[in-house]
């Protein structure tokens, strides 16, 4: 069974608020279950949390992760700026801190704000030096970094092709201020489209092995004719354009966006259907020896075939991390199937 | 007279297929004529082939080349992938051979799959030793790469530029292999949209002296309400959009298409007469020798000119290698005022 | 207070055309008052002024630009061609003209048809050299180039780093010659979109402290049902998409298009209000000592102050260089505010 690791929810959650119980966010995305149960967790020292609360937020972190029983990735935020060297400088104690204190529970940290491929390998750098010092292999805490500078998107084919021979794993896109540093506008209620630099980030992230993942939306709530809505519709439109370019999550910023995203990035049932039948006729034609293998009319080679596994080992990771949005997406004898394929070419 | 080579359609007919003529398809595109006719004939030995077929495929290219009587250009599609060295091996075979026995009879070579510029290079060392070892002067056998993997497409400034100095011919997308390569996924019946792509490949393509050829359209009919019907309005769209920005030319599965890609591709009759009109009065006034040379209120530089030469080259070249096409779009005495001017600056 | 420099618009002037007064459009671009006010006024050597009248173009420059009284920029464009080397000698010999004359009139000096990196660097040689040879101290004269072949658009990014270390300041888009250089085509009245050119035009000035600004729109005026009327609403929906994506600027081919881009690419009364208010409220917050300082629900951080502050500084850049401008947008009463204000962070 292939070891797919999911990346379709990236939620991030202030690690300290100032409310009587400061890690009210971080504690309520640890305890989330079924389809508010987000891949990623990111538990944000960066914008999310107020300046004179960053200790709390270091020491939220520090004090909740090792007793949560949390299935997916926890991936910290933290602060950096590739043109101000007191901010990379918190970053660098913060990264530190989280290494030397949660090493083994967190799965990497996210980097805000890098520049061009040199400051990214300063990031890369910093994780490394704090493994080296308290005991970690190489790689055990690896990378994301939030691409929202000029600078960091000029540099993205060299940023990514880095992210292959180093602990850079995820490409996260940062619109807000992106759109600050390129002097995008907001006209008529319409900002820029950045379909150019969505598919960019696909298809860099593709080609050097890494994960790709969309940014925010903060229009959570509407309002028309007095009454509040959730925005479930203009949300989804965004992370159905993301899953259709081939990034492999969106950012959550509430429970009811982890919702709607895990389920637009996973398989549905028609879908897992499909390619579990699908390699299941091709393995019986193996089997058969008829030397071409053909299913729905086309040919199988090993570019095809990856596409149907790919679909069913996402399901099964589904499973594995939070078996209730599998149970409640696929049928009982659907999941069986697909758990007892061979998804190796 | 400028010797400009047509690439207006890419038609694609599997080499071999399991009929009483296993070439029946590949004869078929041989003997296509008036529209039908496409600038390219792809003898197909890759996806279009079964397995077991793939000697059949060659042995009837082979056989027919040197037999037909076309008027185009041929260019075999043989297998390889940038990731199999097993599949590269195979390629390998198919382009000795095809140099070896047919080399006088065939354009160039479609390389799909490939990878890296290092891995374009590859294939063109491979070409450039089957000419050797058969006694051809390098660049007798052309290459053209089929774009549809994320690490060619993160190369693709570099592989152009590789175009420049080497016998690379020609760029064309693969959408249907790239989709999957960067986990791009239809929803909601559409899939992604690859306009970033397509400038880049056409922008490319120019910086450096090649051709640009998109993909493959392959929901070839329709059917509605128990009508089945060929899809001609979305296939033109497509074909539309490609040649608004700048491509050479468009992919065809079906001598429908190819018939629709060949018009969509050459001037019309307005346009022929407009741009012939324009060079006429552009050499009047050069004899008139009033100096600046202002034509429909614009004045006509080098580049200017090579916008109008270029419209009339190619109604031109149309004519040289499909003079029914020719003839059916364009008046006779506006063909023959296109034949008699001087397109060079 | 920062010392912003405007280029909202890029107004094109031929330098001479054939009327009694060659210096006719020369003449009224520099006494434009109110919003048809250019920020940059750029006399045209090249393709707006006939071959027979390129050196009345360069004398009409030399003479009125000592005399003038016009508080924008001035950046005459020359000729030049990357593929055309009598060309670029033209131009080196209008460049040297107009350092000679009348370099402490000019800001600079616009470089059409640029080829790849080389030939703009080629082109900073030669403002360098006339500096050198003049007495005026490197990057009195600064350099702004068209992006209008595949070569430029290939090298975009080298281009723009080149700019970061030498005294090329602006990237104009020259769709007219890029569309015939890609062999674009209208079809069904509409022509290729270049999104993905803009963006990465935007991006890649931004990385570097360069300037990005749109190309020309050239159907001035339409006609319906025999009423011919200026084309309002199709060049304002492009001055839009250009300030969306973050171009700093539009070309201008006519006082009224000017009036529009002015407009359109400064702050409107409201959005200058709000930025106002945020920098006091933050400024009131800081005083107070409130460590996070948080305004409009948002923490303040010194990328967000950024763009309030560039909101600011582009409304006191309007009122230093066109103040009536200013005046028509801006109560009097938030132009004092916004004039008292500390922008710095």
């Amino acid at each position: 069974m292939t070891d797919l690791r999911l990346s379709r929810t990236f939620q991030t959650a202030p690690a300290a608020v100032p409310r009587d119980n400061t890690a009210k966010y971080l504690d309520s995305g640890l305890a989330a279950d079924g389809f508010q149960q987000p891949d990623w967790l990111v538990p944000d020292i960066e914008d999310g949390t107020a300046p004179d609360m960053k200790d709390d937020a270091l020491e939220n972190i520090v004090e909740r992760l090792p007793e949560a029983d949390f299935a997916g990735e926890v991936w910290p935020r933290v602060e950096w700026s590739y043109d101000d060297e007191r901010v990379r400088e918190r970053g660098r104690e913060q990264i530190e801190t989280l290494v030397r204190e949660v090493g083994e529970h967190v799965d990497g940290v996210v980097v805000p704000k890098v520049g061009r491929c040199e400051d990214v390998a300063r990031a890369a750098d910093v994780v490394a030096e704090a493994e080296a010092a308290h005991g970690y292999p190489e790689g055990t805490v690896e990378l994301s970094v939030i691409v929202e500078t000029a600078a960091a998107a000029s540099d993205l084919r060299q940023i990514a092709a880095f992210g292959e021979e180093s602990s850079l794993h995820g490409l996260v896109f940062g619109p807000v201020d992106y759109t600050a540093e390129i002097g995008g506008r907001e006209i008529d209620g319409q900002g820029p489209s950045y379909d150019s630099l969505l598919w960019n980030l696909s298809n860099e992230a593709s080609a050097n092995g890494l994960v790709a993942i969309g940014g925010p939306f903060d229009r959570l709530f509407g309002e028309r004719a007095g009454v509040r809505y959730y925005n479930a519709e203009a949300y989804a439109d965004q992370v159905t354009r993301e899953a259709r370019i081939g990034l492999d999550g969106s950012w959550s910023l509430h429970p009811k966006q982890t919702e709607q995203a895990n389920r637009l990035h996973m398989p549905g049932e028609d879908e897992l259907a499909r390619d579990v039948r699908r390699i299941e006729e091709f393995d019986e034609a193996k089997s058969a020896g008829t030397g071409a293998v053909t299913v729905d009319g086309q040919m199988v080679d090993e570019a095809t075939f990856k596409t149907f596994a790919n679909t069913v080992d996402t399901a099964r990771a589904v499973y594995r991390t939070a078996p209730e949005q599998a149970e409640t997406v696929y049928s009982e004898s659907l999941l069986d199937r697909a758990l007892d394929l061979d998804t190796e070419w």
